[in-house]
C-alpha cells in the first residue's frame, strides 16, 4: 500500500494540486482517481457520455460543459429537459445569484423562482414561451412528429453564446440525448402548442437507435456522470447492451443506504453489467461532492 | 410554543406513537405533521398525487402502493419506467434480499444486479421480454403509436397480484404517467421491437393532456412526493399550471445545498408556485429519511 | 436468499410492522436486523453500552432512555455534558417545539436557542445555574476533585421526574460516562465556580478504571450506539480492550465517505477489533436515519 | 442581486478559480464567501480558533494544519485526542492508503485498522505506547496532576517533524485544546500509566481559565470549524461567553436535519449567541463538502 502523504500547497497549481489528492485519502484520493480514469477514456479514444443535471445548467457549470463540446472531448451528453431550457434561457438572460435561506413566499410574490441559491425570474420563462412557439411551428411544418436530440440540435443553432453546450454540441455534431424532456419547461410548451397542433408528437422512441448505434459502435466508452436521475440512468442502460462502460467516473451528493439509483456508487452498477470491472487498474469511482467545486478540479487538465 | 413531548410508548399502537411523534421534535414532528397534511388532503377531497422511484417497487413498499391504488385513495400515479417494470416483474417472480456490501463483480459472474440491498436475478428480464415482446405486437396492431400511460394500463390487465399497483390502478381507473418510460427495459424492449417495426413510437406529449386535465380540473390537489428525480418534477410541474398543490408531503434522502431537485424542500417549491403558501395551518412538510420505514408510518392510518 | 416481501399493514401492529420490515428491503431490513441484534444481546446477558448525543435528549427521545434505565435493560451510558444538562433542565422545565426555519436573528433576541426545531429559552441556563453553583459548592466541601460520572450521578438525585434517564440510573446504579463534560453549560458553570475555588477539579481519569472494570468483567458487551462523536468513540474505545463489542447497532445520520467516527458503519469498527466478526448470524448493522423515528421503533419491544 | 457567471478556467490559477467560484452558485459559492470572510477575520485581526476532528490529522489535510501554526495563523486549536494520536503518530511512521471497501474481517486478522480509505497499522499503537510510557512518568514527577494542552505541548516538543501541527503549536506558542481527550490512545495509555500511579489525574477544568482569557480578551474572534463532534462544540461553547465569534467558516459533511450539533449551520449558532449577527456584510458560511478537497481551496490564499 502507498502511504497517506500530507498537502504541499506552497506554490502549487491546479495540476500540482490534483496530483497531491491521489494520496491525501478521502475524497481527495477519489477526486484524483477521477482525473486519471477520465485521462485513461481519453488515451484509450472511448466515446465519452456526459450526463448532468438541470441545476448544474443554472450554474456556473454551463460552460464547462461548452467547452467540453467545444473542444470534442465528449461524444454524447444525456441530460434533463430543465437542463436544455435553463442553457437555452441563459444564452439571452441571466440568471441571478441568491440565497438558500430566502423567504420563499416573498420570492414568489415578486416572480422569483429559487433553486438552491440561484434565482430565475419568471420573466425567462415568459421569454422561453416566445422563443419555442414559432420554433415549434416550424418544426411542425417540416414534419408532425420529433425528438428529443432535435429539439436540442434546433435550440443550439438558435443561439451565438460561446458558453451554451447547446450551442456547441449543435455546430459539433454531438448528439445531446434527453428521454425525459417533456418533464420541463419545453414539455409545458409543447403542451401549449399541442392544444392547437394535435397530431404534433415527440416520439422518445426515435432517439434510441441512434443512442444505441453509438454506444454499440464505439470500441470503448466512458461515463463521466453527474448528479442522479434519469440522465445517470439512460447513460448505463445504453451501455448495457454492450457489456457496460469501459471508465466510469461519478460525481455524487446521494447516499446509496435507501438503495436509489442515484446514490448508487458503481460498484453496483458492475453488478448489472453497466460497468465492466476493471482487471488491472481501477476503472471507476465514486466521488462524493458538489460538481459546482469537484467538476472544475475534475477536468482542469483537459481545458 | 408547544412544549417537547418526551414518547410513552408503553402500549402504544400506531396511531398513539405517530401522535407522540407530533411533539417528539426532529424529524418524529415531520413524520407526525406528514400525517396531519395527509388527512387534511382527504378532509378536502383533493385530487390526489402520489410519486415514488423505482427502487422503492422492489422494496416491500410495493404493496403499500397497492393498497392506495384499491381503496381509491390516490388519484394519479406519476413513476419511472424502472418502477412499472418491478411492479410487473414482482407479480410473477420474486426479488430476493442481499447485503449492501455484496461483492459487485462475483454477483455479475451469477447473473444478479443489486439495488442496495436487493437483488434482481437476470432471469426476470428475460421473462420481462417475454411478456412484453407480444404485447407491443399487439399494441401495435392496434395502433402505431402509443403513450406511457397506455403501456401501463395494459401491463396491469395482464397481472392479477393483488400486491401490484399496476393491477388496482388499471382496475380502479387510476391514470398511470411515466414522462421518461424509454429509460428503462421497457424502453429496452421498445428498441428491439422498433427493429422490425420502425414506425412504432411513444409520443410522450400523448399524456399531457390527461394530466393537465385532472390538474386544472381538480378543485384541490395534494402531492405525496416519495424521493426525487422525474417523477417528482413531473407531479410539481403538472400543479404549476394550476398555481400550486395545495398540499404536500416529500420524504427524501437527498440534501438541498447542492440546489437539485431531488434534495429540494417543499420550501423551494412554493417560490415556483408549485406549492401554495399555506395561510393558517401548515400545508406542506419535507421528511428525512427512508421511505421504506416512513411511508408505513405515514399511511398506516388511511389502511 | 430470501425473497423481498410486500408490507401487508392492515390490522398490523407494532411488533409485526417490524417483522414484516426484515423483508422489505432498504434501511426497513437494517432496523428489524437491530431489533434481532438487541433481542440476542440481551438473550446472552450481554452488558449494554447505550450511547446518545445531546439534541436526542433534547428530543422525546429522553424518556425512551429513562425507561432503559428504569428497567435495568442497559448498564453503561455514555453520553456528552450537553446530554446531562438537557435532562436535568427537562426534568424542571420544559424545552419548546420552533420550526428549522425560524429567524435565527429574531430568536436571539428573544432569548431563544435553537436546536433544529427546538427552542431552549435562555431562563433555562439560569436555572441551571442556581441549580449547579451549590451543588459544586456541597461536592467541593466532600472532596476537591470530582469525575463525570459523579456530577452525573449527583444530578439524578436531585430530580424525581419519571422521564429522567438521570433519575432511574442514579436509582438502579447505572453509571454514566461524559469524558469531554467540560464541554457543555455544566463545563462553564465549573469554570465560574473555580473562580474561587481554584484547586476544584474534574479528573476525568478517575472514570476510566470504572469503564475499564465494567468492559474487562462482562461475559458479553453489546452496544446501542445513537449518533456519534465523543460518545460512540468512547464506547467502541473502551470495548478495544477486551477485543471487541459481541453486539453492535448503530443509528447514524451521518455518512461514511468523509473519514468520520461519526459515519463510520459497524464494518469499520471490526476492523480495529472494536466490534466482534460474527461467526455465525449477523452481529452488527447501522441504521441509516433519525433516531426520533428509528429509536422507538428499535426498542418497541423490550419496553 | 448578482448575477450567475459562467466559469471560464482556462488558463485560470488557484485565486483565479477561487473567485469565480463566488458567482458560480450552490456550494462553490459558499466556498468563495469562506474564502472572504477568512480575510475578513485577518485584516481584523480576529484571534482565529480553527478546529478539526481526528479523521482530518489521519489525512494530507494534516501539513495545511501545520502550516497555519507555522505561520501565525491561526491562534487557538481545539480537536480531540485522537487527532493529536495521529499528528504525534506519522511525525515518525506513515499511515497507508487503502480503499472504503476493505474487507474489514481480513483487515483485523492483519493487525490493520481502517478510517474511511486510510489504513492504520496496529504497530503504530505499539510505537505511540513507547513514547507515552515514559512522557507520562516524566510529567508525574513533576506534577501528579496535567491538563490536555499540556500534553499537546510535551508532545509537540518530542518531534521535529514539519508537518507536525502538535510541533509548530508547541513552537509558537499555539494552545491545544481538547477537553475529551481521555476518549483517545492517549487516554487508554492514561489508564495503564494509572495502574501503578493512581494519583495521577487530567484535570479538564485546567484549561478553562486559559481558553476563557484568550476568548475574553480578544477584540474580535473567528472560527474555521472543520467537521463537527466536541471540537466544534467547544470553540462555539467558548466564544458564547463574549457574545459570539465575529467571524466562522464552517465546513461539513453532516446535516441538519437530526438537530445535531455536527449537522448545525452557522445560522442556528446565531440564535445562541455563538456567532455574531453580522450587520452589514455576510460574517458566516457553512460549506457543505469533505474538507479534503474543501480546505486546501479554502485556505491557499494564505499559505
Amino acid at each position: 500500500m502507498d502511504s497517506v502523504k500530507d498537502y504541499n500547497i506552497e506554490g502549487a497549481d491546479f495540476g500540482k494540486l490534483v496530483k497531491q489528492m491521489r494520496f491525501a485519502g478521502f475524497q481527495a484520493t477519489h477526486l484524483a482517481e477521477g482525473v486519471e480514469i477520465i485521462r485513461l477514456m481519453r488515451k484509450d479514444k472511448a466515446t465519452i457520455f456526459l450526463t448532468f443535471t438541470a441545476n448544474m445548467v443554472a450554474s456556473g457549470l454551463r460552460s464547462l460543459f461548452a467547452r467540453l463540446c467545444e473542444k470534442k472531448m465528449v461524444d454524447v451528453i444525456i441530460t434533463t429537459g430543465g437542463a436544455i431550457e435553463h442553457d437555452f434561457i441563459r444564452s439571452f438572460r441571466p440568471y441571478l445569484l441568491g440565497d438558500f435561506n430566502m423567504d420563499d413566499v416573498q420570492l414568489h410574490k415578486k416572480g422569483m423562482n429559487r433553486i438552491g441559491n440561484i434565482i430565475v425570474p419568471t420573466e425567462r420563462y415568459v421569454f422561453l414561451e416566445k422563443k419555442l412557439q414559432p420554433l415549434f411551428a416550424k418544426m411542425y411544418k417540416h414534419k408532425k412528429s420529433t425528438s428529443p436530440s432535435e429539439i436540442a440540435r434546433r435550440l443550439g443553432t438558435m443561439t451565438k453564446d460561446k458558453n451554451s453546450f447547446l450551442y456547441w454540441a449543435a455546430k459539433n455534431s454531438i448528439p445531446i440525448f434527453s428521454p425525459g424532456i417533456t418533464d420541463s419547461a419545453i414539455g409545458l410548451q409543447t403542451f401549449f402548442f399541442k392544444q392547437d397542433h394535435p397530431d404534433f408528437a415527440i416520439d422518445v422512441t426515435g432517439d434510441m437507435k441512434a443512442l444505441a448505434d453509438i454506444t454499440l459502435n464505439a470500441k470503448k466508452t466512458g461515463g463521466i456522470i453527474l448528479g442522479g436521475g434519469i440522465s445517470k440512468h439512460h447513460a448505463l442502460g445504453a451501455n448495457l447492451m454492450r457489456g457496460g462502460l469501459d471508465y466510469a467516473v461519478y460525481v455524487t451528493t446521494s447516499s446509496p443506504w435507501d438503495g436509489s439509483l442515484s446514490g448508487a456508487r458503481t460498484n453496483e452498477a458492475v453488478s448489472w453489467g453497466k460497468i465492466k470491472s476493471g482487471k488491472a487498474a481501477r476503472n471507476h469511482v465514486t466521488i462524493d461532492g458538489d460538481a459546482t467545486i469537484i467538476f472544475p478540479l475534475l477536468i482542469h487538465e483537459l481545458i
